[in-house]
């Protein structure tokens, strides 16, 4: 059996990072949806960040998205979040969102769009420096739509060029964070589609460099669990981007579609030493709350990776090594399953009042006022979004 | 053999109509990409309309999407599109862009908001009145994001009070189109997910309904030319919203994709009398231009579903049925393969000449100047694009 | 909140029906690996399924697979069944192993092949007679490979003759249950594809049709509860045959890769009736074990259905309502998600107790010395197998 | 424009390998169909492959597959194909097929197991150096069905230790090819189950290690010639399994299901040099002909892999390549589907003619009477096939 008193130590130890887009608006092609309340800026962001936080206790970092998160003096909002007891996390660069990255940013036919998007690339680095970020989290958006509208291995080399130069600007502590997705934006090809080509990637850049898995960029069948104990076996996991997802990449609640999967991901990062500080696995949300409100659903989202985690280290891996090598398939599964229908809430519950906190962090939410406090103040200006 | 002057008045006779909305500006949920010249409101969109059934010469029909084409007067749009050798085709409903259809429309748990969706609905067929539209297109983004948000059978339920109204509205020659779709933008079910669903709706309320079938909206590995054909005899497919892709629902050209595919769709239309007038079955667009110029892009998407056709009347049908039913495997298989070969562009060049039409709509619509004319002339105002 | 003891009645009243042909040898296309006490007839296979039935005593009835199943008397088989406890369940028509049906069975371009296809049909309506079965359950592995090899519609049409002259064959109180299936063994097209087929076959054939819900049959992205809603709520789902998946056919044991899909669909099965005797749902596995034990891989599916409908009788329906009503899409999620993490087995340990059983039903087989007696004694005979 | 006669050239170079189990029995996991005059031992089956080779003339190499292919002299068995006009391609190892492999081979659980396995892998290179073969085709079946039954990174141990050993052993002109497949007949997890883990594998063993790409071995919607350009840009692609399929690992001719995407894969092929010899890329067919005549399956095969190597020759780089530069989106898809549009048959039956050989293939092989002469000779004696 798992030891209680070892997994209650590793919940308190995780850390979770909240995206800083959560907090915003956001929604499909087809509309955003406007809600009440929603942060005008990123101190506005940060300030509903320190609401999950000080709920859960376990989120003390935000990724920042730049530009969405731009201010004139990244020092200030790196003493602002300190102040709320948070820390910045990744820096994640957006290179899709200008009229010039049409066809691409990176990997763009035309060297004025490639050196404008590197150029990007390298404000997010200065960014770090001031922030104290450790991270440059890179998802492109860059592919093409249509067969024969590009020279894909073309592409692959302008992107190979723009990751060394980026490479070569990181400091000592910074790494990059290379992440991939089968599809969407571009239709066709994206330029990095899969963990492979991430990873092939890092390889050739060298050790500061790390694929993050995002569990809703995959194709239907794929077993992410197979590639995260890949990735942490070669040393080459820098991360998570947790959401959940029916069919493409839905953004939605991670741990809401398919609560066994984030469980089995879980696991792996457990047996494979994911959960040690050394590894230096980023467990990071990336989600969009297009019709649920905010707040609550990223506290909700902490609480469903921290009950995968508590499942996780529940599973008796003594027991499961010994039928595993036995051969015994059922007595293997069944150890696995014994600790996935565990309910682990009262675990949780207690691990949260033993430091002082509500055993019920949403309930604590609401009984703070927030929600209605910002429906209040955060009135007139441009409420933040994608793009916005 | 198909005979090549059957075929030949086949594709004379065809009618393949194109949206309005393929004009303006469009994107994915990370940018809309903007470009020169678009239109700015909907006599513009007719305008370059034209431009497309004059080049092709059997595009005569254009579908309006309601709210994006409001005007007015409709009866001065309509005689608008007359004055440009057009008519108006099927009015597509939207109720999906007003925040009141957050959590659905017609399916909505608050019967305020279901009511205003269908008066919306009612309303287009108002607009149908007014422009000789006889086709009501329904597609409903309702549906939910997260697994018990709301109850699949009361919104099926509500799904069907709303429709038989709307049939009560119809007039004699008025049909209500229903579409279907798999996922997107309600991420956990759509209501109408599947053409089961939508063929179930179709029949209780009559047979002024049948099924639009878009080649984008279906899971991996389905098989759409079995539905085709299984509605066809049926005797409840309405339509297609043509387009292509590679993933999800990414509207690119028709035939870009899997140009085998609409080929065999098309097979199925004529084995299955779809191209019948009688059949009453609207061949339509339903695309976005995100990257590509967006006129030539629509002028090559009719040519494509021409080419399709082309080659799917030059299946020699006696030789197929006999080698069907000789239990001929490689046989049968090798007579749809030859008509699938074939290059049918000579015969299409043909059959335009013949028509006074250049052979080449792409290169005539070129060198006909409007793309630099519209670039210069339509300046200020703004452009027409989703939510515009 | 659900009442505890409502549930406790409500799990004693299910039934779930096991299939013979799971407690056989079976495989994929590569291999089909032997075990060691394997039934060599039907009657051994029965009193496997009696372990079952002791072990759990939810499991009473036993589906049939002909020809694997066939026997002289099927008179003396339902009489040995009826001394081991249990009773014949469904009778599964197979019309796919042997060399005429390579093209086809009922839907076969030849007639001599559908009659013999046909035959073999009502003969399983004989059967039925002389079991006491209720249901004919109808699985066409017809379909083509290529396309062009046949006709679409023409092969509907085949199948809708073949499927009437059963139905008339049908006694009072006898039921077709007709099954659908994405793809396999046909590659290009299956005959009866998706719900929407079947359901249409259904509706034509009349009130002793319903439809067949597979698990392991849809394609990826396939939202099966909404299928489950559909049906219940148009009087029209015969039953389940229940199993799970992660990309095909897989034919796991049921809740083994997605056990909050189960949980979603009888969720969807409880609050539309489908738990009411009148509602006529057959409740069966289908399923295969390849590499694990197949006694034990029974009971622990049969118990993974139990704890689903636990799970699924505990929503608080109440105050989901309530919350569904109020669009409060986290609250509506969180009374659902409520139920799925609580832990069940206590409840379920509490229901075998008492009724007589023992807690735990794989330690009480396992305890039995069942596994052990039957490698003894059953030795020599060829153990029965798919296509055996 | 591409070079009419350099296209006739590289059409002639062109060879493209057929397997031995191609001309044998084989089905899905529900029937194999016999077929008659189907080879009963190796010997008939490079008789059968000689057919092939004398109908199209780019057909000489005979992929093995032991033990399926097991003779007692390997050295009379390469005379026997030289004295055809053949030669021994890859030889195809099998660890599937045997109860020992239940849980797997080389990576099982058990010591014992993983030793045998390994050791026949070592006799397939015997076999090589005994038939003057190059490749050692490796794929693997091991997996896992269900969630814990076995440790995912233990099993790469012992998979990279068992490719170490295999790969030690190799000639200086001996290659293995590895090969990857996202799922069956292991359903949980593949120990190869995609591109990024067999070429990890392959970067780690050395440049005697190279991917295979079999087409029909991906997630729905994977870019499969994104993986192509990806890996021969790497210098790691060692060879296709060409085959076609719409929803698994259909195993039906290629081109059948989707022509363009093999076109498109020869466009990446022929534009990162894949034709050239000295990219050593082997172009083998691996299909299974289940319902088909088989000889004239593998010859129309054959051509279908030449027809779309001709369009994908006949593309107009220069062309291309400056669209694609400009950023012309429609330009450059247009001069790919110009290509694709063309009819090559006549350019094909050229070639043939002049090289002696009739221009239609298939037709030639009825004419010769091969298909009469086996089915009259090939009585009694035990049908290749699967397992045989």
């Amino acid at each position: 059996m798992a030891d209680r008193s070892a997994v209650k130590d590793a919940l308190r130890a995780q850390r979770i990072e909240t995206p800083s887009w959560g907090y915003g608006n956001s929604g499909t092609r087809f509309k955003v949806f406007a809600q009440p309340g929603v942060p005008r800026d990123p101190f506005e962001k940060l300030a509903d960040a320190a609401q999950v936080h000080a709920a859960t206790g376990v989120a003390p970092k935000v990724s920042l998205h730049i530009p969405w998160d731009r201010v004139e003096d990244y020092g200030a909002l790196a003493a602002h979040a300190r102040e709320l007891g948070l820390e910045i996390g990744a820096i994640n660069a957006n290179v899709f969102q200008d009229d010039d990255y049409t066809l691409g940013s990176v990997t763009h036919p035309d060297p004025r769009v490639r050196r404008k998007a590197l150029d990007h690339l390298l404000e997010c680095v200065d960014i770090m420096d001031a922030t104290g970020s450790r991270d440059l989290k890179l998802w492109f958006s860059d592919g093409t739509n249509y067969p024969g509208q590009d020279d894909i291995s073309g592409r692959q080399q302008r992107l190979s060029d723009a990751l060394s130069e980026v490479y070569g600007r990181l400091g000592d502590d910074q790494r990059i964070l290379l992440e991939y997705k089968l599809f969407e934006p571009a239709f066709y090809t994206m330029d990095v589609p899969d963990w492979g080509t991430a990873y092939a990637h890092c390889l050739r850049l060298g050790p500061k460099a790390a694929v993050v898995v995002d569990t809703g960029h995959h194709a239907p069948g794929t077993n992410i669990e197979f590639i995260v104990a890949f990735l942490l076996r070669e040393g080459k996991l820098g991360g998570f981007d947790f959401n959940s997802r029916f069919y493409a990449d839905d953004d939605l609640m991670v741990g809401a579609a398919d609560p066994f999967q984030l469980f089995r991901i879980l696991h792996e990062v457990n047996g494979n030493g994911g959960f040690a500080p050394e590894a230096g696995v980023a467990f990071m949300l990336d989600q969009c709350h297009n019709i649920e409100a905010k707040i609550p659903a990223i506290i909700r989202s902490v609480m469903n990776v921290q009950e995968a985690t508590a499942k996780a280290l529940l599973v008796d891996r003594s027991a499961l090594a010994a039928a595993q090598n036995a051969g015994d398939v059922l007595g293997a599964n069944e150890v696995l399953m014994d600790a996935y229908a565990t309910d682990v809430r009262p675990l949780l519950a207690e691990v949260r009042a033993e430091t002082g906190r509500d055993p019920n962090p949403v309930a604590a939410y609401r009984a703070g006022g927030w929600a209605e406090k910002i429906v209040a103040e955060r009135v007139g200006g441009a409420q933040a979004g994608w793009g916005a």
